[in-house]
């Protein structure tokens, strides 16, 4: 919906809950998609809020929970008192049910969940056993299963009963009495195939599943790679546990990509909104600012030791944030495309080898590149070709580390199962500092007869 | 498939290409998923590929080509020869196909077009037409859509005869005989309903669309709101030109995540693959280094100016990379927090001020704490007062200036519809540079006699 739009209709709404007009409301919140009916929920004020949620049949208040963040679910759950919640808790997807309730408090979680139906109930509270982040934490328990042994119409008039609670039906999975999964047929197979067809004569054998513990980076992969609408998750003993929908993975792959800009910009964890207490904001990106305060102060240190050389050619000093900055350039750079190509599962530990090689190699093409132009620019700019070389030398030499610190850092954390990205930019800008100052100053000092 | 037993499913092959044992590499390939097909593909040697090849059937063909890289797709399609390659291509959805021919040289996809069926390659071309980051660009034609006046059933048959070919049969649009889209329905609700239901009774009304000109990430953005697994694209006048289905669309989200980190880095476009030559990669990067190296100039020309209060104090010097490198990373980080809120959609343009506001605080209060830290630690190592004072009293105000810059741009750009990932790190902390040496340096000078 476009803003004006929107504008227009939340003030239709409001005319209708001022004068109670209930079949004009029916008519539209029918309309109404569950990511809309969210928005327009928040437009309204405390009054019109609690009066829309009574209009509301308890199957649309279970869509609208699912389209709330934590804190704005809580409004509603308040709103709607614990007999009404639990109610509502029933119908909602059980992976949604327990995301509520995994963030809210655990006396009234607890109680929340005795209020519930007993089946509803446990598999919710088996659901909050589960890591959030892992296939387990992601699945959910409304699926559709059959037995191999079902034909092709058994199935489809078994879908047509389940249709209405599972999130898909579009895939089937097909179990072994002992529920293990034995293979998968879709929803498009079954529609085609005569309806006297055997289940297990139609489906699909070598099914890819999630281990219920595979953390969810990697059960994204897996289902992006394949571009499958779900993936079953599987124990240990390749009994079917639930299933992960595709929407669930997209937020999956939203937040990851979200969490590597956070890290490699050490702008601390990611919330999800944009608005965070200052103190609070503040609070988690101090830890950062003082490792890197420290080893600014570090360098501080190191640069004392050439006390001597700054005294006696203090033009050197105009030069140090064109060296530092331009080595802790080079270095983001190269740390941009080595995390970009770990992301991409385009590096098999083999690859090493190779990717410090090629990174290497650009770092003295850029090397000499920059270096010649700033020995032209130094020397005609201060008069002093030996000043012009120290200047050019040292970029060269700074320009080399660079690249291959922005390589080297995330493979080797890569290699140590440490996420890549936490090597963010800010701490490997810091660390080239020291290191390119003091390749700087240490070439001036050698060089200081030839410079003075 | 995991490392070793894809080895020795390779193995396997293998073997059946050398003893030419028909019968066992179909029953091999059927149990196949088109990812695997290629990864398994390229793991074969020339001969075997070729091999291969023959074996497969061509709609096997047209999967195998779908799933690789531009410069794999055209080793496939010298070895076919354009006949088969064009039989192939009738075969392989019309979003694929346009993707393909849109990477070969003109003459050979016009050449290729001409081999195709009439129909096939009219879709295609039509498809060409559009920029490849639109929803035109993205969308296929294989879609099923229905008239308003069929029944369940009639949908349902019509469905049956249409699965084999496209692309999703989960959603079914109606039209009307002028091909306007009217209206949606899931196969779900055509499962459910009673067969003799009219279309246009059971049809959501209300269908979200994308129209065929917007850009690629707002129409990700609308399918990942309503948690779609497709959605329609519509031209001016709401006539339907076909669909885009959720796996195109992870695509964008992951093509799109990688950009914003190439882009916050400074890194150069991005590649499908690590492996980019040397002299290639280094031309990418070298015209943002080439800027930054200019800025660095710029830098030393202005510090030029304080060669003065260098040469009566050059421990001044000594902090200069803690100065400069704490304000960069403050910056940096206030940046990927707003980079963040603006890609989840948080900062409406009337929240700016509210934002503005709160990262100032932000950067006060991270001022406060940095600052009153370093007037003690310079204070205690050099046994000067005044100098930590002044060192302390730069740190504020260069945090400060720091977050506000992090958080200025990005919004700036935003507003000027420029995608605020330009923005990059490396160039956000070379002007942070400048800015905080002066603020640095000409305090210093302001308070020369307290210092000397």
């Amino acid at each position: 919906m476009e803003e004006t739009g929107k504008k227009r209709e939340i003030e239709r709404l409001v005319r209708y809950l001022q004068t109670r007009d209930d079949n004009a409301l029916r008519a539209f919140i029918d309309e109404l998609q569950p990511y809309d009916l969210g928005e327009i929920f928040f437009e309204l004020n405390g009054i019109h809020r609690r009066r829309f949620l009574t209009v509301l049949q308890p199957e649309e208040i279970a869509l609208l929970l699912e389209e709330l963040e934590p804190s704005e679910q809580k409004e509603v759950i308040e709103a709607l008192g614990p007999a009404k919640t639990a109610s509502v808790l029933n119908l909602m997807s059980s992976d949604d049910a327990a995301d509520l309730l995994g963030k809210l408090d655990d006396p009234e979680a607890q109680h929340l969940l005795r209020d519930m139906q007993r089946e509803e109930a446990e598999r919710v509270r088996d659901l909050l056993r589960y890591p959030e982040d892992t296939a387990g934490g992601l699945m959910t328990h409304e699926y559709v299963s059959v037995y191999n042994h079902f034909t092709a119409e058994e199935a489809i008039s078994h879908l047509r009963k389940e249709a209405p609670s599972a999130e898909t039906i579009y895939y089937v999975y097909v179990t072994d009495k002992a529920r293990h999964l034995v293979g998968v047929v879709s929803l498009r197979d079954l529609l085609i195939a005569p309806p006297a067809t055997y289940i297990r004569d139609i489906m699909y054998e070598r099914v890819i599943s999630a281990p219920v513990d595979m953390d969810q980076e990697q059960v994204a992969a897996l289902l992006v790679r394949y571009d499958f609408l779900a993936i079953p998750v599987v124990d240990a003993e390749n009994r079917l546990l639930g299933i992960i929908t595709v929407d669930d993975i997209i937020d999956v792959l939203i937040e990851e990509a979200q969490e590597d800009i956070s890290n490699l910009s050490a702008a601390g964890p990611t919330d999800k909104g944009a608005f965070v207490p200052p103190l609070r904001s503040a609070g988690r990106r101090i830890p950062w600012l003082l490792l890197l305060l420290l080893i600014g102060m570090m360098t501080a240190n190191l640069l004392g030791l050439f006390q001597k050389t700054i005294e006696l050619l203090p033009v050197l000093t105009v030069f140090m944030p064109m060296i530092a900055g331009m080595t802790g350039n080079t270095a983001t750079q190269s740390l941009a495309i080595i995390i970009r190509a770990l992301a991409n599962n385009q590096l098999g530990r083999t690859n090493y080898r190779k990717v410090i090689r090629q990174e290497g190699t650009v770092g003295i093409i850029i090397g000499i590149f920059c270096s010649t132009l700033i020995i032209v620019m130094v020397a005609l700019w201060k008069q002093s070709v030996a000043l012009g070389v120290v200047v050019g030398l040292s970029l060269f030499c700074t320009l080399l580390i660079g690249t291959l610190v922005g390589t080297l850092i995330p493979l080797l954390l890569n290699k140590l199962n440490i996420d890549p990205t936490v090597a963010s930019g800010p701490l490997i800008t810091t660390l080239n500092d020291v290191i390119s100052l003091m390749v700087y100053f240490g070439l001036a000092t050698f060089f200081i007869h030839q410079l003075l």
